[in-house]
């Protein structure tokens, strides 16, 4: 690992201060009334700016949500393949992919409840982009399950599929995840991590599993 | 089993004639426009009938939702149920269920994406009478994978939380799920089931799993 290895990335949205305000204001916006009940007058509110300040940066509410997606699944991307490239054998790379995957959904559960409820309402230029950061995701994480197996210590008969199942249980977190419940996002990323471990663990002849 | 044992039950959603056409143009409106964007007069126009006549069945679009994610709901209640209580050893049935209810999901992405995406828009009463069923169907698999961690055939450190996580990881299936796709419901259940037996198989001293 070199020395100027800055570790995973932070799992927070970043953006220049006015226009963070702004999408910090329209994920408030939207994930309280809904996408298609919010205006663009309740967003520059929220942000305390003008509605005219707002337009400079975003012509629309949709090319806000886009951009909300854009950074949320650009996070999602970078903190995978930290920890897909990071140090340690494969299975403590998967373990912790998992365990920031999971954990990112249940901190950033409002936004990825936006990104996913509105997903219809973005503009096709951000869906494009989007979507192909879905897939650079999915390919990390079939990359390191395909790994583990050459080299004997995974074992899936259908890695992509796997892979997406993986990716799947810890994105649905954010749809279920109370921040007021029992679970932290640490514990779920521990428990899922654990669980994705046991997915993708060679079966001995004679186990359960057939 | 009793002879009369009437196995899973159908995952179609039921209903009485002109209702069913009702909550079946819902859900196609719900699912193309999305749920604000729909109007009563739209969902009547799609299921033949005048406004008045969807009146009488339905007081508003919210109902109407309602009782979409009501049939949705009892159906995948009565799906695991009659898996868990099914013939069979415990992991068998595990099998059965997780297949079962990961298939429901991508057999009916349409209503479940309407269902979870609109979940805010759900009259009080609904939304009451449904959280009640998602812990029953909830408790029906943590109840199974206690008793199989009872005989010895099942380990799970944290039931509650892992029933839970198999069945979030076969809802999201809904989510992605494209028809279009080159996933069957059928082969997806089956993926599912054996990822599902692996997170909750026991493991030996030694295993790669911590």
């Amino acid at each position: 690992m070199p020395i100027a290895d800055p570790g995973p990335a932070p799992p927070a949205v970043t953006a220049p201060d006015a226009s963070l305000r702004m999408v910090t204001a329209a994920v408030e916006a939207f994930s309280t009334q809904g996408f298609h009940a919010t205006t663009t007058r309740d967003i520059a509110a929220r942000a305390g700016l003008s509605p005219a300040a707002l337009y400079v940066h975003f012509p629309s509410k949709a090319a806000l949500l886009g951009e909300i997606s854009l950074q949320g699944h650009r996070a999602a991307l970078d903190l995978v393949s930290a920890a897909a490239t990071g140090p340690g054998p494969v299975t403590e790379r998967l373990r912790r992919l998992v365990s920031a995957f999971a954990s990112w959904h249940a901190e950033h559960h409002r936004v990825a409840r936006v990104v996913h409820n509105e997903y219809d309402a973005l503009p096709d230029a951000a869906r494009g982009e989007i979507a192909t950061i879905r897939r650079r995701i999915e390919q990390v994480v079939e990359d390191l399950i395909t790994a583990g197996i050459a080299e004997g210590a995974l074992q899936a008969d259908q890695p992509r599929r796997v892979a997406r199942a993986l990716l799947s249980l810890c994105v649905d977190v954010a749809r279920w995840f109370d921040p007021a419940g029992r679970d932290s996002p640490r514990e779920l990323g521990a428990l899922y991590a654990d669980l994705a471990v046991r997915m993708v663990s060679p079966q001995r002849a004679g186990d359960a599993v057939r």
